[in-house]
């Protein structure tokens, strides 16, 4: 990801009436999935209630951190009781936007892209992939687990009609930015980007980007610049 | 990536003898890299010079933020002519550690590993696939584009003698854990990991995770929390 300065979110619906609307930073949002991760952990081995000590030790993260993330959206835990399990995962599955599902088409089939349209876990989590397009005619029309590769010409039309909520770029570096043009004109408004470029797009439009090359890198500026 | 606070390195060999040691935050490394791909791209049009505002207004940042995240390296450019891409894009490869292959191997061939292993991008920015392992008996010995996948039982023997630099996690979630402590006990010290897994290492292993899930939820709540 090529960081842009933080991006925040307006969140009012969590709050009530009298409190002011706050920002919400990327970063914070990050905190929320991986608690939401430790209390589905907790969830299946049947424990009732945690602290905010216990999830900012497996967060490695302070306990006012996580008192500070939730308290953007509520009031939740009481003091010296820890959170409800159950109560807390729930609301951070509302908060996250994770109590429908979301449809998903991902556009390039090359490796990374068939690895994705094949991947089974996202669906766990209501991300259902409806569609995968490629531009190459040896691979139009093929099958990948059930999903037929389309024909990315049919990108614009199909978008229009079945009104995905996120795409997924997987095509190469020269194409992405084209291809983000076309996904946003015919309306999408969130784009999962593994192409290594930095996307450009309308403000009402939010792209993460996963740049493997960029990870790897930082593995090896922390190699050579050891303590 | 589950934060744990912002990573922090000491960096002191790229400083003059009488400035203080200062810590580099993940997030100016990740900067760094986005700086480097624009360098490069300008060198191959053979641009000569580029000011801190092209670079800045290419990474979606202010030129303040540019200067300072070079300034941590030493003293670059000049006030008014702006810094010499050639000069500049090798200073940047030298700081993130580019100036060198780096070993890596890959942990589970699954869709995902075998996607990577197959990704011919990395080896351009030195990073050179050596070996890949799998636990599965019907998947070790294949061929992935030229690499015979490994039985992960050779793994520790294997990292003793060929010091790879890093390792490519790919496998399932709860195998992150015990596979990354084999790891780390046979002497890896960076790890790129791809499992949905908040992985416990020891202070001196480096770890960059990849959370494509994580990323997924990113998308759900911007799209939920829209203004």
């Amino acid at each position: 990801m090529v960081p842009r300065g933080p991006r925040m979110y307006l969140v009012n619906q969590f709050t009530s009436g009298s409190r002011p609307v706050k920002r919400i930073a990327d970063s914070t949002v990050r905190r929320l999935s991986a608690y939401l991760r430790f209390l589905e952990d907790f969830e299946h081995r049947g424990l009732a209630t945690i602290s905010s000590d216990e999830l900012a030790r497996r967060g490695g993260t302070t306990s006012a951190q996580v008192r500070k993330d939730l308290s953007f959206f509520g009031s939740f835990g009481k003091r010296g009781l820890g959170y409800s399990v159950p109560e807390l995962a729930g609301r951070l599955r509302e908060i996250l936007g994770l109590g429908r599902d979301w449809r998903v088409i991902i556009v390039g089939t090359g490796k990374i892209g068939a690895a994705l349209a094949r991947h089974h876990g996202f669906r766990q989590r209501g991300f259902m992939i409806v569609a995968a397009y490629d531009n190459d005619p040896a691979i139009v029309g093929a099958d990948l687990d059930g999903l037929t590769v389309r024909d990315i010409s049919r990108l614009e039309s199909d978008v229009r009609r079945e009104h995905p909520d996120i795409a997924v770029l997987a095509v190469p570096e020269e194409a992405a930015q084209p291809v983000a043009q076309r996904l946003v004109k015919a309306g999408i408004k969130a784009i999962l980007n593994f192409a290594p470029a930095q996307l450009q797009v309308p403000a009402d439009v939010t792209v993460k980007t996963v740049n493997m090359a960029m990870e790897l890198e930082g593995l090896s500026f922390a190699l050579t610049n050891r303590e």
